[in-house]
């Protein structure tokens, strides 16, 4: 319910951007994995603000610590739960706005669910601080994953109207999807010069981008997933969307199968080395719901940071009238290079639980 | 798990396309609510084939016979199950290719999922057909939620390159919505004879065509819904991938968010008769999973059915060989028209399921 | 929700006494395992009415039919749904007591949960007749166990002040398991004999009596289950008391283990031809939630039928007014006999369910 | 799963004995509920080690620390998250025990479950300190319900053969109740004596005695709950098995329903105040998984203690050799009473779940 995702294994994150600390509870995960801790720190880095003016100067270290389910360095198997104290709070900066609506945030929408009696204080559990935990959880699960020959990456496809180029649905490879975890996260080092420009122009006029993040597994086994309602799209679709910016999700060619005929769009069976592969992937590596042994590819689309600093029209829901904004604070011209880990650790949520469900681990 | 969805109402889909019945089990939907049967038939009829050459010919007649829930035409409250006999199979149809994947079928991974032991003939539980109860199940949804001045619809908004007009996501009404339910699902009288050309000469071609279903509700109350992995977005992400030929799914202006400055995407909130409202929709209705009043509207795009009747190269898995397929039997060479009702009954089940956990109902 | 159960496998079961049929969808069953339909006829026939004076002459055929879920003999993997369709209603039997509250039965909770809108005939969807479905579940189950050298059986221990010998805690066999499935479900012919006068002087005298019934496996793997609330315990007694006359349960030596010591209730562990046993079996086979490889063994408490035919004081709960009650129909003196079974078949889900949870199977 | 509870609301409860932290996360709170946390503390002091000989002298502060989900001393209706940190473990304790089973503990139980992997040092997951956290989310549920005019309390029934008087199944009050939670919870002064007797002479003999919990709710509406797997009778059973030492537990009359016949078992129904109620109370307060209205009474049972300083034999299950034992430590020679407050809790989050299902909340 709520925040809680329950499958093979079950995740409980916790917590509100400025209160004491935000968290996580991961269930049921397999006993004696090895958690090596400056991987998992790797992986948060990448979330982190980046210091080259494409996201918020907000100083936030998010050091997870280990309250439970790691001994001696590896996973009990009870319940592993991490929590990262919130330190670099600006409250302050938030004092004004409390009751006028953010447009395109959770203000209004979050005041009505509970009665106004939610933390509202930068974005509250609604703040995009709680794709922390997420992203804990799925460095956690991408270990476990890694060790049994499945790597899962995921790059910066599209911002605005600059892209990157894709990976190739039927020959990426680990190690491409290893590589765009180092410094910004594109696979085209033409197109991120770009895409810099068009973050920092935004952010210059005071305004913000979105994009697409794509985001691929190789090395999952064949036949893993279910069909109808916890088939491996279902479940990463479900995880996804608890990032607060994603608007949409396609998987393999997406959108565009609509563009062709089924005589094109229908992915051929053959045999290479014994093993059966398709001659092209636009099936994005899932049928009814199970996987193919083809990689697993998807987009998500993410909506231009919400908060800008520019004045805007909006109305106070308690006062119920109407007025201006400025939101103050520092915040990201653009969220989605910081999004692509978080993409990716709900990726790995999903496979790891669906592996577990399968009984494979 | 697998074909059960449980949310604020439980749903548990059963059958396979050649077995004997299938059918569904609804668990605590609201007690003495009114079902009138006639009302989901209409509901039935919108998903049965057409006969218009834009659908298989194969007879689905597809009345449920309810076993339990209704009594005096009202739900009981406890479960309700209903029961579609299956009548019209050709199973000698499907006898040659029992070991051939069809491409963009199940076929390969579910015998994997199954370890051979899955019900194959025409689909099984993979099959189109398992959208039958879940059409049902909208369908009683759907009532209960007309009850309370919730109306929802859908219509074909592309099939290949020849576009529906879009519902206005700020204006669209209960009457258009309804309206579409008649007939071909379609706002422009002009492209319903363009689309059903091209659905036409893609049968003349032995081939098939996919599109873009767009679905949205109005009346649905603010402030439900729930933040991170149960809010509307994932709630009906998770229903909707249950449909077979399922790829995306976008909310609100959906992936073209990209191309958008912040400042454009941001939907500014008014005031209008003591209602906030916003100037746009762009966030579809729902704001960090919650409602926002607003029209909740989102597109899902479907491939073009993979059941074509020119010969295919393909494997056999068993054999572990590769070979040629033909796939005999009746299909749609586009299963957008009959999905339309399918994308509907989904959100009605989340909806319904989401005003239920709010304790709304 | 309600009545369905969700664990390693996931149970929906549906249906009215007197409604058109009731049944139930088993999902998540393991692919390809031979069930055999006429094993499955015996244990719903251990359930069925006796013709012997001990249980209702209502004649229940209830034969299962299969609407899904198994081809060609074996499990397909994708959700079994079996419907027992209502025959031999007396629904006019009912027509004078629908609004008087029959005492110890769910006529006047049930009215408050659902707003006077649920299917009171016969007790609709409260009434004994729903443990047929959980019957066939469990027999499905069981022969999954089965195959996999786990036998589950259970007696009457216990009529009023009649009692039968226990199983062995330590010694109890899979031969006895079995052998308690013929017939009157006791140990003791002695014993039977004076049970039977029980319950036919209680029913000569108007009257019923309750009893307990013990339940025991053998052949379950050590290590499998689950601390905290997914432990065996918390899963059997939440399937143990979906049978209305259930009271309470007890596993092991249970209340008894507060008339002696520490020293003498801690079973001491030893080695036999390698494999790690307890000299006694106070724990009943589960220690932390976990099976310890000895026999797993617990009791039921069951509560005398509540329909007696003899004139009983209540009130009208539509009328707000005292009344006199006088139930009809055909009622058993006893449920216990007809019981064992049930609580065989809740013990053979939640055993399979933890195998599954497991990775086991 | 595991250690999640998923309910109206869902508990999720992480931790170690002798690791960094243990606690708990509950999700779906009702918003706006004021918390009073030193109330919370009075609760959980009841659970602290007496000094009076009763319990160990173990000192555990057991300090809750609010992480989330609580602002203004409101609950926010996101995620509360509260972490007790461990601080006075002797780990060196159980230094010569890793690999010996303690009888009756879940040691080997635990090694065969995570294949060795879990955290051993004074039971880990498994120790009675989990139930700290439990306490801690029923304290918290109890607040909200006192809210709504219902109480709970819970007193010790029985040690060993010395027993406290019963609460009245029809005349419980609210002040009773209340009454039992300060110093030693028992209704009756004269066998507090010999009670603390019993427990002191078992300390004295380096054993251990076992009892019985009485728990009861008064003012919980009528029409709350559900029939099969989800009554009030299976989640409160689901709940209560997660305190480790309980071994059974029954509802009302209990197990000795079987001595008496339904015409004495029947509660009969009549109105006072315009109220229905029952003359006795022998259904426990629910009927068909629901509740009537009057009072819910259930007991528990609890084994003794397993942990005894006396010298037990053994086996080291890792080295598959017979061994002899001495468990060193500090041990409750009885764990009844600071479980008292556990099976209170254990209720309190059973019966907020279910006022939440019910849409009461």
């Amino acid at each position: 319910m709520s925040s809680c995702f329950n499958g093979g294994i079950d995740i409980s994150i916790f917590g509100e951007s400025h209160g004491k600390a935000i968290g996580v509870v991961i269930d049921n995960l397999p006993a004696g994995e090895e958690i090596d801790l400056s991987k998992i720190a790797d992986f948060m880095k990448r979330r982190a603000p980046k210091k080259d003016g494409t996201s918020t100067t907000r100083n936030e270290k998010d050091i997870p610590e280990i309250m439970s389910g790691i001994y001696e360095g590896k996973t009990t198997g009870t319940p592993l739960c991490a929590v990262i104290f919130n330190s670099d709070q600006h409250s302050g900066d938030y004092g004004n706005i409390s009751h006028i609506a953010r447009p395109a945030h959770a203000d209004y929408t979050g005041f009505l669910r509970y009665n106004g009696a939610n933390d509202i204080r930068g974005g509250g559990h609604f703040s995009g601080r709680l794709t922390a935990p997420l992203c804990f959880a799925g460095a956690v699960c991408g270990q476990i994953l890694e060790r049994r020959g499945i790597t899962t990456g995921a790059h910066i496809e599209r911002i605005k109207d600059v892209c990157d180029e894709k990976f190739s649905p039927v020959n990426v490879t680990a190690e491409q999807l290893n590589k765009v975890k180092n410094g910004f996260p594109m696979l085209s080092a033409d197109a991120e010069e770009k895409m810099r420009e068009v973050i920092n122009s935004a952010r210059m006029a005071q305004d913000s981008v979105g994009g697409v993040v794509e985001c691929a597994a190789v090395g999952f086994p064949a036949g893993v997933g279910s069909p109808m309602f916890d088939g491996l799209e279902n479940v990463i679709s479900q995880l996804v969307f608890s990032i607060p910016a994603v608007k949409g999700i396609e998987f393999g060619n997406g959108f565009s199968c609509a563009d062709i005929f089924g005589s094109e769009n229908n992915d051929v069976f053959f045999i290479k080395d014994g093993k059966i592969l398709t001659k092209t992937n636009n099936h994005g590596g899932i049928l009814g719901g199970i996987s193919s042994g083809m990689p697993i590819i998807f987009r998500v689309a993410l909506k231009p940071t919400p908060s800008i600093s520019r004045p805007q029209k909006s109305v106070d829901f308690k006062e119920m009238k109407e007025t201006e904004l400025i939101i103050k604070g520092r915040h990201d011209p653009c969220v989605v290079p910081r999004a692509v880990p978080c993409v990716e650790a709900a990726m790995n949520i999903a496979l790891l639980s669906a592996l577990i469900d399968a009984g494979k681990i």
